[in-house]
């Protein structure tokens, strides 16, 4: 076991930090959600024919297997989650108030790998 | 094999008539798909969350089955076809103008099937 790996098997979430975590996570999901929706908008707003509309199932199904993937909620793997969420701008660092210092920065740190 | 299957089987194709099907079907296809577009945008407008995106991509994965299913276009199971979009208001006998007779009715018995 690695000196990472180590880390974040020690990590323990107070009942403030968890919600902290939960709400910084459904924060970023809906943005995201927000960001699919009008990408959905602007494709029918811009379809030509009417079967244009599979075109959109087709995006969704794609968007939907990426959030399913990177929306992982289990305190062994939410660090890493955030890290991501931060990188890809779902989470900015305000979201994560609340949080121990020490995970922040490792937030962060994951960020900007 | 039965009276119908031996009429099936025995049926023909002119030009003129492999137009008027082909035709018919697109419009089928573009009125049905319209449809569903419509009832996206009223379930994107009254959406109360962002995540309720994914019920709009149930909804069209459900959609999607239901049309690929129906839109067959062999000749070998088409008056079956437009059976089914006539009875379902996707065609009106207006948009069969051009086939022969015998299988204007056949689809007409079909959809009061």
């Amino acid at each position: 076991m690695n000196s990472v790996e180590w880390f974040k098997d020690q990590i323990t979430w107070t009942q403030t930090e968890k919600k902290t975590a939960r709400k910084a996570f459904d924060t970023a999901f809906e943005r995201q959600c927000a960001a699919i929706t009008e990408e959905v908008k602007n494709m029918i707003a811009n379809a030509s024919i009417s079967s244009d509309i599979w075109r959109v199932h087709d995006f969704l199904s794609q968007r939907r297997r990426t959030v399913d993937k990177i929306y992982d909620y289990r305190y062994s793997v939410l660090l890493n989650v955030f890290a991501r969420l931060l990188r890809d701008g779902w989470l900015t660092e305000t979201d994560l108030v609340g949080l121990q210092e020490e995970k922040i920065e490792e937030i962060k740190i994951g960020a900007n790998l």
